[in-house]
C-alpha cells in the first residue's frame, strides 16, 4: 500500500545518471533503502559510492546498494525511472524483476509515451510520471552536481478525483528533501514541459549545438520557437487542455534570463550518444496527426533534427 | 538433454539482425520452431515476415514467431545469441527468462568476453560459441542477404574430453542447412578469428572508414596489420595454442582476394552506430596485459580507434 511509505521502503532507481543519481542520493541520504541500477559506472560507484554537490548541500554517500542488473535486486516498493528514453524497448525485461503486486513506478524521462508504456506492460494504476524542472549533470562516474531548482510536477497516469496515492507519494519525496508539486492531469504537465523542450532541445540541435543563448540571437530564430510552441499550444487545446499565450511568453522570457544553458538533447547530439527523438518530437507529432492537428513547424523541426543526427 | 534436439526444439533467437535473422530463419526454414526476439524491426517483421536472399537458395517466411521482449518469449531450450556485444549489459535481465534448467546457449558473438559473461551469469556448462565465417547483410527490416560463405566454428565453453554434446548441437545445425565445423578449444578459434578482426575492423576504422581493398594499398598498412598478427598469435602461444606464420600469410592473401570487403564494425562506424571496442580490442588487451605480452600495436590501435569514434 502506497499509504505505508517509510524509511522501511525499498526503492530501485534504474538509470543512475544525472537525474537518477540525484533524487535517489537524496533518498538514500534521507536512510531510504535505494539500491542504483547502474552499468557503465558501476565498477565506479560499487567502490567509491556516490559524491553530490549542491545547491541544497552536498553530501557523500561513500557506500551505495548497486547492482549492474535488476535480476539481481529483485522486487522493491518503488520504482524510480531516469534512464533515457532510447532504452525504453527494454522496459519488459529490466522492470519485471522489481515489481511486486503493489509496486509502484514513477518515471520521471523526458517526453511522451513513457507512462503510456509502462501503464501497458504493467498495469496503469500503479505508474506515475514525474516532470523535472532541475538542472543537473553527470561530472565523471559517481560525481553529481545539482546546479538550479530541483522541482518534480508529480502526477498520476491514472488520476482519479479522490485518489489521495499521488499525494502521499508526493509527501514521501518532499520530506527526503526532493521538492514536488502535485498536479491534477499528468497528461497536461507533460504537454506543458514539451512546450519548452520541443523547440528548444531540437533547435538546439539543428543549428549545430548551441546552447539557449547563441540559439536565441540567431536571425528569426524567436519567431520560430513560438511558432513551434503555439502548434504544442493547440494540440494541448484539442486534447482539452489550457496552455495559455502568456505561459508562452513567459517561456521565451525565462529563457533569455537563463544564459548559456545547453539542452540535455543538444548534450546527447554532441557527444554521439543516442538523442530522444522518439519521446521528444516524434511521439507528441504522432498525437497531433491523431488529433486531426496540423503542425507544419514541428515536421519540418523533426525532418531537420533527423537530417542532423543522420550526417553526425 | 541436448542430445534430444529434434523439430520440438524451442529456439529463440535474441538480436535479429543480419547474422541472427539468417540463421534462425534457416532453422524456421527446416521445421524448427524458433521465435525471434527483436526490437526496432519488430513492427515490421511481425506483420510481413523476412524475407532471405541466400546463395544457398533464397526463400521467405511470411509469418515468423517474434516478440519484442524476452519475457514474452519464456523458455526455450536453445537461445542464440547475436546482438551486437554493446547489449551485452542485458545479458540477465533478457537471458533469463529465456532459461529452463537445460536451456543451451549458444553466442554467435564477435569478439572475446562474451562466453565468459554468460557463463558466469548462467553456468559454464550450457555455454556455447560459435565463430560465424559469413557474408550476410540486413538491407531493410526483414530483408537480409547472404553472400558469402556462411560456416560456423562451434565449440563448447567448457570442453571434456569425452563431451559428445557440442558435436550434437553441430549435427542439429548442420543438418538444417547451417554448415559447422567442431572445434576442440572454442578459445583458440575465437583468437584464430581475432587475427584477422583485430587489424582489419581496426585499421578499416582508424583509416577514416575505408573497405579492406582500399586499407590494403595503402602505404606501410599490410606490415602494421601483420605486426598486429604477431602480436595476436604472440597472445595465443603464451595461452598455450599455435597459430602459424602461414596462417597468417594466408589471412592477408584471402583478404586481397576478397577486393572491396566492408568489416562490421568500419559498417557500424560510418553508419554512426556503437562500435564493439570491448569485445574486439580492449578485452584481448586486457588479456594481453594479464598475461604480461607486450602489445604496442594493438595499444596504438585501440588509441587510434577511441580517438576516431569520440570525434565521429
Amino acid at each position: 500500500m502506497i499509504e505505508e511509505f517509510t524509511e522501511k521502503t525499498k526503492v530501485a532507481v534504474v538509470g543512475t545518471g544525472a537525474v537518477g543519481g540525484y533524487y535517489g542520493a537524496r533518498l538514500a541520504q534521507s536512510g531510504v533503502d535505494v539500491t542504483f541500477l547502474m552499468r557503465s559506472d558501476y565498477d565506479y560507484v560499487s567502490r567509491h559510492g556516490l559524491k553530490i554537490t549542491s545547491i541544497h548541500g552536498d553530501f557523500e554517500l561513500p557506500e551505495v546498494k548497486c547492482e549492474n542488473n535488476a535480476v539481481n535486486i529483485g522486487a522493491v516498493d518503488l520504482v524510480l525511472i531516469a534512464w533515457k528514453t532510447t532504452s525504453n524497448m527494454y522496459f519488459q525485461e529490466v522492470i519485471s524483476p522489481l515489481l511486486h503486486e503493489d509496486t509502484k513506478i514513477l518515471t520521471l524521462q523526458n517526453g511522451l509515451g513513457n507512462t503510456d508504456q509502462l501503464a501497458q506492460l504493467f498495469g496503469a494504476d500503479r505508474v506515475y510520471g514525474g516532470l523535472c524542472f532541475v538542472g543537473i549533470n553527470r561530472l565523471s562516474p559517481g560525481r553529481i552536481d545539482h546546479s538550479t531548482s530541483g522541482l518534480i510536477r508529480l502526477g498520476k497516469y491514472v488520476s482519479e478525483p479522490d485518489d489521495v496515492t499521488v499525494q502521499v507519494l508526493g509527501d514521501f519525496l518532499a520530506q527526503r528533501g526532493i521538492l514536488c508539486e502535485v498536479v491534477e492531469s499528468l497528461e497536461h504537465a507533460q504537454w506543458m514541459k514539451l512546450v519548452w523542450n520541443i523547440p528548444f532541445n531540437g533547435f538546439a540541435i539543428t543549428e549545430g549545438g548551441v546552447d539557449t543563448a547563441v540559439l536565441l540571437t540567431r536571425d528569426g530564430m524567436e519567431d520560430r520557437i513560438r511558432r513551434v510552441m503555439h502548434e504544442v499550444q493547440t494540440i494541448t487545446a484539442a486534447l482539452g487542455y489550457e496552455i495559455s499565450d502568456s505561459f508562452i511568453d513567459h517561456q521565451i522570457s525565462v529563457t533569455w534570463g537563463m544564459h548559456a544553458y545547453r539542452p540535455s538533447s543538444m548534450i546527447d547530439y554532441v557527444e554521439g550518444r543516442a538523442v530522444e527523438v522518439e519521446a521528444i518530437w516524434s511521439e507528441p507529432l504522432q498525437r497531433a496527426k491523431a488529433l486531426g492537428v496540423p503542425v507544419p513547424e514541428m515536421e519540418t523541426l523533426l525532418r531537420e533534427i533527423r537530417l542532423r543526427i543522420n550526417q553526425r
